[in-house]
């Protein structure tokens, strides 16, 4: 018994981050694991911080491997055992295993982790000299996809919560939304083709930037835009109206889990 | 009895995408078809595609009538094909010809298809060499109407019925959104042409991209943005209240039509 | 009794566009010249039509001077002339003449006609040759009020009058959003001003469009961008709200007052 | 009881601005002497004030030192005597002392005009050729912390107080805003990194104005601005609602408080 109240303790430090001022604390320090991640990955992708710029491929790739060793290699070392730990011991604490691997806060959590393992495992196996250019690219994205660790903040704020469950529920609107967005695209990136480059299929704009020049191109453009805000503007509201339904739900579920929980604890 | 329940069966497999699974086929065949169409319609406006660019003008239009020989034009043949005997079969199995031809949906099928052939003809008969450059523009903008193919989607998307509902109903409003975009842009342009150019008539603008240099022109700038979202956002909302209520409708109907339906089919 | 019935049919032809074929005759009549002198306006503006452009500063004011007798002038004569008449008439058969000329619709009628007549009357006496400079400037800050006339469609379409009644009684709320657009306005180019210029007050921007180039500049635009998005969409909601409750009561009482006036006509 | 009432009715001068004909005056001064010292403060940045431009670092030290004597630094020290004088009396004539130090519009008074002081204490005692440089930096921030006397404007219009009022309301959904943009800022960021620099990281994009140049980066670019407009809009509408509540509860509170005071003063 001594046990499973120690272990329930355990869950709900974990589980729950308004329980008590260890869970708090707990939280605080997830946060802030995936904040200062998130920092190191943003900075490390800066012209600065990437100095030898000019090195040869070969070098490049021995660089690539050799990150783990540089300072934000170690930060990043440090956040993914961090990470790892927490989950592993979510897991051994929670009640029901099953419902545990179900529950998509834990999948998204697994699906964070488990790209920085394979990478590390790629590095070491492909060595430092085989097929450089093709791991380059592999654990280049590997190591681009630390960047949904950012999703883990969803366990700590009601708001992503709510996000994600109002993406799930108005399915139908987000389809209503790129259906329009799609055919509306579709018109007018055919009829702007016709009215600018209809009569000379010969010249071409060849500026990244590109603009009406026609006036009836200009004019095209101007329905385009006032079209554009008209269709996003109507399914919005409808994913709005689900999201205030959405963040009402998660507000009073939180609110009851909460007082259930401490009811449970003060018998 | 059999050929009428045959028909009948027929004719909800083609109004009905979600009466059968036969029904829901041909609708994500439709679907593909306009997919693909759609993809193959915006690849050929590429560069890359029009790869032999630097042809004289007889080698264009000729190119333009040799389109239907190529991967695209088999692609296009293919789609017309099948959307022409969807229409078809469609007209065949319905109960009343004339309630069939009035339908805005059949409507658009036909001015959706009319042009290829059209286009088709006009390539037979103007022959290779007469009348090249007025035809080749014509053949362009009759290819160019394709891109009404994608609004066939509407019969599989309740959004893009709701869209053209909505469009019907809110007549007034829209061109209340129409009055006062083109008021605005009236006092506007005048406004900004007085303040920048009123005191140089002989100066002109050149470039392309023009912005406002004045300080007045610049005020007046900013006040445009302001007045502009007002001004969209005042009959925008009028336009979605009637969007979420035509929705409604149109979802309850066709969840009354298949429930009838299923009961028919029952009996 | 017989001149009295005229006058007031005469009224109801001006005053109520649906009260018979005849009003909607004139009322489509008044929109058509409203809308081509707009057009006429908005061309002469282009530099395709002031052909002669590389005239002297003399020639150019004559030119000036002379538009009166140019195609353009003569369908503007021909508008103003129909403006007056109608404004003429309107008055005359009035009930009330003194309930009449304190009716804002009128008012904006008699501010978008006279300006051109002080033209006329500016370009008769200065003559062609005294005060060019000042006098060009003058007349053409005149002629650009022709672009008033477009307030004119007020009296024809309910969206405008709508619009005019919602800035009438949403005069607290319009101050509120330029209040609120005045402060961040203040607060965010300072704040800019500081961080973008605030070490080296010797550097400064000549191209005329800018854009922040330091990382803290770069910070305060997108705080910036979100706060006036935030900022924006707080007050226009007021402003919305008045808005449809103005064009509830004006079709209200446009749907009131025409039955009252058929009424009227049938006994 | 005589100079109780006295202090009473200089307590409603300037607390109530509708209470009497004087405390009107005196808001409009106050308002007055804010919006010119902002003129002020933004002329004072535009180059063509800044005339001598191409001085040397310790002219320019010298030229802030002395703006204290020049047209701007007296409207500037005209400004400071005032809010410092109306601040002061506001003291005197308050019942509570206690309660007025902690009301916040007296504390955003005393942050607005501190830092005027500060600055002039620091010219006087770093004199004018010691630590030239670092004085100038800070001297320069201490000047545009004058951008804040704009807030005290707040005093005299509502829907500043509503917008303060909502910003401490709506706490919870600010941050739910800022997490959401931080989010998708952070995850954009890194695939339109990946999309655009992810195979050549050696390529890099110099001008100050980025864009995409991949067709995967485009894309991207696309969804971006639709989730934007998608994530801005959720979290923008709680504020709204949260907004109105401040905005009816204070209109009420002034009406009431209003009304409670000319009682007061009738009896």
């Amino acid at each position: 018994a001594e046990g499973g109240k120690w272990l329930e303790r355990m869950r709900s430090t974990f589980e729950e981050p308004t329980s008590s001022l260890a869970a708090q604390i707990l939280a605080t320090v997830s946060i802030l694991f995936v904040i200062v991640s998130m920092v190191v990955l943003c900075a490390s992708t800066l012209p600065e911080w990437r100095a030898p710029e000019n090195r040869s491929v070969e070098e490049q790739s021995r660089y690539t491997a050799e990150s783990v060793r540089e300072p934000s290699g170690i930060i990043e070392a440090i956040c993914i055992g961090w990470f790892t730990a927490e989950c592993i011991v979510r897991f051994i604490v929670s009640k029901n295993k099953c419902e545990f691997v179900r529950r998509p806060l834990n999948i998204i959590d697994l699906l964070a982790i488990t790209p920085y393992y394979i990478s590390v495992l790629m590095t070491v196996f492909t060595g430092e000299n085989s097929q450089l250019q093709r791991a380059g690219v592999t654990l280049r994205v590997l190591r681009m996809m630390r960047i949904f660790w950012v999703i883990k903040l969803a366990r700590h704020f009601i708001g992503l919560q709510t996000l994600g469950l109002t993406l799930k529920r108005c399915y139908r609107e987000m389809v209503m939304l790129l259906v329009f967005i799609c055919v509306a695209m579709a018109i007018f990136s055919a009829l702007s083709q016709l009215l600018e480059n209809g009569l000379d299929l010969g010249t071409k704009n060849n500026n990244g930037d590109m603009c009406p020049i026609t006036v009836p191109g200009r004019i095209l453009g101007g329905i385009c835009v006032v079209s554009g805000i008209v269709l996003l503007a109507l399914p919005i509201t409808f994913i709005y109206h689900s999201f205030v339904q959405c963040y009402h739900e998660l507000k009073f579920r939180s609110a009851r889990y909460g007082r259930s929980l401490s009811a449970e604890f003060l018998n």
